[in-house]
């Protein structure tokens, strides 16, 4: 860990950097190159740090690309009190593999690997065992701003490298871009574990997206791939146009156009709700056919509605977060194998602070992944 | 359809039959005998009026039994503004087959027969094709209240006889007793089916009931019967000794004992919520397992609660209205086979507005059923 003014270690490391010398050498451990947030300003400015060395069941990992999501806002600015500062985002990371412990077998230098939302769980319990460490029974570990076993505090992907159990690593086929894989590490497999859960794979059966960012996006793809009907309900029009053509959506309705909505009642087998800010419940509802599934991804203030939306056609409300080891390396091999893409828009890591609060203004489509490998040097 | 002063009719008919004459020859059809709510203060008295003639696939059904439900309020009082008085309240019906059309084969005289909280439907959607008929696509007829599709005020269970096309009967095992069928046609089917639904009937799992009254009893009864380590969360203690002695629960938790509710956070399978009250929904969702269960059946005012209470561990909030004909016949069915019985109080037709009043303020353990065969002459 570092300690010290930070401001001076980043300015230190830039000249050990630009005089050639080792970081390992002149700083001890502190090789891994970042950019954190400071305080709750959650402005990002490089630091280094140390990874811990690598174990005999590790893979240390080359970070070529990491996508921006909107947890990287929530802790670099500490929205929810929590924030363990400095703060090291992104989850959403892609690289190669650089070393590997004796143990590991399942991955080898060069391979492209990633790593998503979380890098530990207690591997024992009935949700490690079953594949879904995101439901550990003893917490899994976030990929940053959490307390790891070793009560270090985990830093995320905008940073040069990182060091992580192989079980929480996946493989990303050789024919498949970096800089796309990561946004599938939480934007894709978070939409994609509730509809494959919940049977959204059903050719010919209608689903409604609300929300066009990064997971609704996906959401979009994804059902298409599924071979369902697939209606966009976004606050704006303008996105309109390309929804349609880019992505492939058979319909885009904005969600103010009460006559659209009233004409779509009783329609929809499936929605899934991607938007992070707060709007009402029932008039989705109203748009289930019985025993409609509505799943919530997103993080409202508030979910609201009237028990006669939910009890009146037997309909259902069900959350989800990310997902397991087991359902992403499935999804990262059915993109792969699918020819699925994120719409990304690649920036280097100085840009970062810029993208976050275009982020905020949701004026980015659909995803930014920061240039690691070329920018954070 | 009585036209003129309900007290006269009723003087009149209470005449014709003390003096030994048929309703039908001193007034018309006006035979079948009720107790009607007027207006919106809810009070029941006296009341004639005419069925329709008994069709080719209708069953005539002296009524024994009707049990009393919130719904009996709901439209004798007009809470929800779309009462067509006079009406004459109850759904949960039970009665002996007097008469059946020429071509009913599942019924003949004499036969033990009930009518829950429906008596139409278009009987060609996919719904009422699969015996899903509550969910019928062009609106399943209420048994009371209700335009029927003749045009008609459908009439509820508060009377002598009622005509149903046998679609809408039940069949009643000759060893189930009368009084104690009737509330299974609402309050009991109405947990019974999302319990089967979600799979409620794994013995071994965890199932809360919220809520001790006709619904939640049933819940408790059915859950033993499941094989479930059965919770009753109640809002009084005064319930805590009966629960646990007469309907056999495992544990009764007073929700606001916030200590024992946290002892209990992440143990639950499912939990089904029968209250009719507003309470808070997020210290119950965090009594539920991962990929945990709660199905409500009650209609409190608003349904809210944090997202994270259902992203958080992948939850479900499904709802739930009465079941269609399929289930409903395997429920009764079901309870005959396992010796499953309401716990019911026999009240006369006289004590109905009584009843009401008592079912408000939740004073009942835990069904009213009104002996219409001994008491409506």
């Amino acid at each position: 860990m570092v300690s010290g003014n930070p401001t001076q270690i980043s300015s230190l490391s830039a000249s050990a950097s630009a005089s050639g010398f080792k970081m390992s050498t002149l700083a001890g451990k502190d090789d891994c190159l970042a950019w954190a947030a400071r305080d709750p300003s959650g402005v990002l400015s490089p630091y280094n740090f140390s990874r811990r060395a690598v174990g005999s069941d590790d893979v240390s990992l080359k970070i070529t690309h990491c996508g921006i999501c909107y947890a990287d806002l929530i802790w670099t600015r500490n929205f929810h009190g929590d924030s363990k500062y400095p703060v090291v985002p992104g989850h959403e990371i892609a690289g190669i593999v650089k070393e590997v412990g004796s143990n590991v077998h399942r991955f080898k230098v060069g391979d492209h690997v990633g790593v998503g939302t979380y890098v530990n769980s207690c591997r024992s319990c009935e949700y490690c065992n079953d594949g879904q460490e995101v439901h550990c029974v003893k917490g899994s570990v976030y990929t940053f701003n959490a307390v790891d076993a070793d009560g270090s505090i985990t830093k995320g992907g905008y940073s040069s490298y990182i060091v992580a159990h192989e079980r929480y690593c996946f493989m990303i086929p050789e024919n498949y871009p970096l800089a796309s894989a990561a946004p599938l590490l939480c934007a894709g497999i978070t939409v994609y574990t509730p509809m494959v859960h919940h049977k959204m794979n059903q050719p010919g059966k209608s689903l409604g997206v609300i929300g066009l960012g990064g997971l609704g996006h996906m959401a979009v793809k994804f059902g298409k791939a599924f071979g369902l009907n697939v209606t966009i309900f976004s606050t704006s029009v303008s996105k309109k146009e390309e929804a349609l053509s880019l992505l492939g959506a058979n319909r885009f309705v904005v969600s103010s156009d009460q006559e659209q909505m009233k004409a779509l009642a009783k329609s929809f087998d499936f929605i899934i709700d991607t938007a992070s800010g707060d709007h009402p419940f029932d008039p989705y509802m109203s748009l289930l056919k019985t025993a409609g599934v509505l799943v919530l991804v997103g993080f409202p203030s508030e979910v609201k509605f009237s028990p006669g939306s939910l009890n009146i056609g037997n309909k259902t409300i069900s959350g989800s977060v990310t997902g397991g080891t087991k359902v992403t390396q499935e999804m990262i091999d059915f993109c792969a194998a699918h020819k699925i893409y994120p719409n990304i828009e690649v920036i280097p890591i100085q840009y970062a602070n810029e993208a976050l609060e275009r982020l905020i203004k949701k004026d980015v489509k659909y995803r930014f992944v920061i240039d690691i490998e070329n920018s954070l040097k």
